[in-house]
């Protein structure tokens, strides 16, 4: 099915690719929208601008984006302009959490047809590095990982896409839903970095998106009790109501002791947390969190803040416990898409807290940025 | 709270032990009741005989036996005589699934009292070999495990054991459900050596009570697809209506690739097990297992049939498929306690599939030996 | 690629390929020598023929093997013509444990030059399945392996390879041991996948090459003490004559209590191995280490014999004994080339026993098939 | 037991313990001495005192001990008066590497006699909490660990120690070297926990004694290459002496990618370290070292200096870098008395650079306290 040259202006109607297969759900009407994208720039600006339809090339598919969802890390690409090393030089596109529809598929991809239903994992990696070999592709230094400089991303209406990293979807699964298997793959590869045993107590720091994809993952993995802690108590309200428990309002002040004895009362069981999930990145949440694990724990840290933090590494040795770091993904999409559709992770869409047409992106992110809306996930969907 | 020397015949009012603390809920009237245990002989019979009432060690309490399952391996004991090695060389108790109330508290021990609800750990450890040095107590070469030859066991209104290998209950947990954890801790052993991944497919070999156990301790620990397989459709049947809806009636006949592909077939999402837990140590079973297996996969052992089992060892070899075994279980109580009260092992209750009280013992006994009951845990009580 | 028998002037000066880089140590004299090859019929006969120069693909180099092992599953597919279901259906030629140089470089390869000396790796994955992605690709169910059907082998003058399975080898390597990099592979992976601990006692069961090398390996990565065993005393003899001076001539009449005093006392420090390293497939030398292993230990597989053997299933699962499989490798070719290099696995020459000039190919597969010569590792050279 | 300042005749000529067993090699003459031990106080300042020969309870044996190490933390303890929360608050004796000769053996020890050589593990824990049983013993909360406040150590001629801690060492090895078998069981835990595979690439920060116990360790478990970096190059030197040729002085303005790059250099094979063996626990090395990993890669600390310590969180978050803390050691005595008399880890007492007799104690705290006199490990001995 080799993609065809078209001569058109954007906003043009595009005529439908030429398919020899059905097209089961695909309207020409799509083809007329105009393929509006989401642009940062490097002084702390966003705008919605209009793109060309994107050319496919062979290994790709053409992807009509049904639902993105805003990461934490596209605030601080807009409000700071970078995170650690990785600066916004110049305008690119966002958007790395995404699902839709295929348009178009390029002249060597043979697994997938027009119309079929896909959430896009971003991360493209090289396949030929050592860490590619290892199976860590998730570590891969060639990757290009879809809006995150110097690479465009997936807040377009159309976007290409390399076909490997695309992933069906179950005509049962949303496209609002597909659009969080980014997020919990986040989640999926730091529980599986931690590794929980079944009945392990764990604590959650941060009821943010990622702390609560986490607790999803960890509560399905068997670790219990789970306790869930934040500075703020109506994030632990919404938290509550998502059928977790046990939560704690964080107090800055506690010291180690005080912090291991809040801890072991709100667990309930004379336990302590064997495993820390972190996922502020704040200096005082990573201490705090190292205070409450039991001797031997591990600290399992997914956010980041700053890029130093003090730990309290003394503590730490003298009791053996462990920092892992988690990032990104590897092989998740498959197993987390299967985890969503069987219901083995709960209410994921209980994530999704609002939503916007692509049309309204630029309120979704003020939506997003504004703390006092106790956002966990911001949507933005096209029918 | 010293043991208190007692010039008793068995049947008569034993005078309560003297309690400097409260005893809530024990009643003289226990007290009166026969010390009734039922024994296996070397000669492949069982009977119910009165015990004295047992003394106190030091370190030990008096339990108030309130439930006990029976176990496939106490078939085993009473229809073949020996399991392996392990031979019913003279008349012994059996029992080792039990849980009750304290009576008496021996002089060294601190953390009890009468009235104390527990469940108890059968298998009494030396804390001293190098096997306990390294956490792993189960494969102590000098445990005392109780109704397995030559130990007698807890299949008795009144038993002594030690204090180190009883474990409270909470209040909301019925006895029945207390004297599950033997079984579920041998489910919970078996997957905390084959660590499932949260979404990792698995199968389960064996819809008897083990196998059942493991599913629930698998389902858990977020193993997801899970095929259950067993000879009979009715044990299958039995499977579904406790919510597991993949099931194979497997064929002894099926070849290496009819068994891959009948697996595939259930499991549903193209996926192989990467894990199979075998419950039922029938050769026939094993090498159906390792044939369903995923490349690189994990036959996880539980039960044993034979002393020698033939393995497609060559086949497993080319495909870098292990076997792990799981012999009984260590530092599991605590854990399997809080799994079950906390609801995360979902309706254990289930197992249960007859009650008998323990004057009944040998009709418990016939109805657990007749496979055609569909007997899943038969357990005997006493109010 | 099936063998044509073509009718051309083999024994010609062949022109030099039009390299554009220099040829530092590649002489015009080596492309006049006839490219012969070693063939294996499925009727259980072997012979040598004239093969034509390959062509090099784009991805490939032209290599002149300079060094090849004769590896046991080579007199296997002679005498038997088959290994489990991989058959010889038709002549193929063997090879699988060369090194050499470059004579030709493919025109996408960049990191090669003519004149390169490399360490061939045999087996070539897909790089697109999962079990490569996982980076398991020595599972890829699609791999190209030399030398077993239906891929004909490196047994010929000058052979074409992918360059992303050729790997450099320093100048201070001779071809002998760079040939020995592929059953070192053997062992480094099993090594690899027993993570034996330092100070951790093993049992190596088979004093063949490829029961050695896996010595060599274990004793690098710190395992001791180590004990080898045979059936034959004057192969422990060549054991101790390199340096490994525990060994134990096994008697197949031990039972389990014998076999584990007997390596005690070879053990000489109270200790039983926790690994043992079988190198046989042999059904009584796999019993016979699993007897012998410590309660908890781990049997790793390397060898096979037979489709189906019979192992003490029972005796393991009381005594929580695994079994772990190797196969081939992945990922070890540049590890233990710098192993090999800096002298970390000791003198890995002694392997090779015996050296014939490629003419005499058959000879050095008729010494090699004699158990009476004591071979370790013959190897066919041209210089 | 706090020190008691008794009025004896301490150089009197003390009866010899009533031995029902032969005593082969201990002659009365020992028992002259006068019982000098080293006390610190917690105003800085050490000194030597007689202290009545010991009391020997029914699980201990009475030790003359003959050789022991004077380790970093005790310089530690006299100049600073704490490490971490672990304060001087009364005089106490130091001494926690220590070797020596029974003189008498408890009522209730069975494995011991009177003459019996000994290394002494100095780490008593209580074999009844959730860290002993889990196989974690060092971690014990109620551990008694000699000579750090509130205990006693063993920097005396005769001290009573629990014979479960008491380890018996070979006739060919000296009691210097016994000595030793601590800070090498340090090492022997750290890359335990870090298990490095054969032929990994690490890195030893700092080239004291316990980053060169680390080395001997790390070298015998196979890693290769091994980099060792200090800040000193006279430190360096005497590494070169030892037979490890790779070292880098490091020099603390490098950057990220100067470190990467130096090191890179230094390895000599495009390698970077998988593990990071820390043992300075100051913060400038710590960050070197995330620096030098390879993406992927575990530091692992085993010093530690300061109470907190800042770590480039969010470098490491990137690359998948994690902390593994190792603590004292467990389960080590038998398997390095081992190794060390099988030779794996080579020339372990090159280790000791200074020995002084008994009497001279002070002399041998100044020496090891001098930073000029490059001391590795300073020993204090008794004939």
């Amino acid at each position: 099915m080799s993609p065809v040259a078209l001569d058109q202006t954007n906003s043009a109607v595009k005529p439908l690719p030429a398919a020899t297969k059905t097209m089961p759900t695909v309207s020409r009407e799509v083809l007329t929208r105009p393929n509006l994208a989401l642009w940062v720039t490097k002084d702390h600006k966003i705008y919605q601008k209009e793109e060309p339809y994107p050319s496919c090339g062979p290994d790709d598919c053409v992807v009509h984006v049904k639902a993105t969802g805003i990461c934490g890390s596209e605030i601080h690409f807009w409000k700071s302009g970078r995170i650690g090393d990785c600066c916004v030089t110049h305008d690119i596109i966002l958007g790395h959490e995404s699902s839709g529809q295929i348009l178009e598929v390029g002249s060597n991809v043979q697994n997938f047809q027009i119309g079929d239903r896909v959430s896009i994992e971003p991360g493209v990696s090289c396949w030929e590095c050592d860490m590619c070999i290892r199976g860590r592709y998730n570590l891969c230094p060639k990757v290009k990982f879809s809006g995150t400089p110097p690479s465009d991303g997936t807040m377009r209406r159309f976007v290409a896409h390399p076909a490997r990293f695309l992933h069906k979807i179950p005509d049962t699964m949303s496209f609002a839903t597909a659009a969080l298997i980014e997020p919990l793959s986040v989640a999926y590869n730091a529980v599986r970095r931690a590794k929980p045993y079944l009945g392990q107590p764990i604590l959650i720091c941060g009821a943010g998106p990622i702390g609560l994809a986490t607790a999803l993952c960890a509560r399905a993995a068997g670790a219990s009790p789970i306790v869930i802690t934040d500075l703020e108590q109506n994030r632990l309200d919404q938290v509550r109501a998502m059928g977790f428990d046990r939560t704690l309002k964080i107090d800055l002040s506690w010291d180690r002791l005080t912090t291991a004895s809040k801890m072991r009362e709100v667990m309930g069981t004379d336990c302590l947390p064997q495993i820390a999930f972190e996922a502020t990145g704040a200096g005082s949440s990573i201490n705090s969190a190292c205070y409450a694990l039991e001797d031997g724990g591990t600290l399992l840290q997914i956010g980041c803040g700053k890029p130093d933090i003090e730990i309290p590494l003394m503590s730490m040795g003298f009791r053996e416990v462990n920092i892992v770091t988690s990032f990104r993904y590897q092989q998740s999409w498959p197993v987390v898409i299967r985890l969503v559709a069987e219901g083995v992770l709960g209410d994921v869409d209980a994530l999704i807290t609002h939503t916007f047409p692509v049309e309204r992106t630029i309120d979704a992110f003020e939506t997003c940025a504004d703390r006092s809306n106790l956002a966990i996930k911001v949507q933005i969907v096209d029918e």
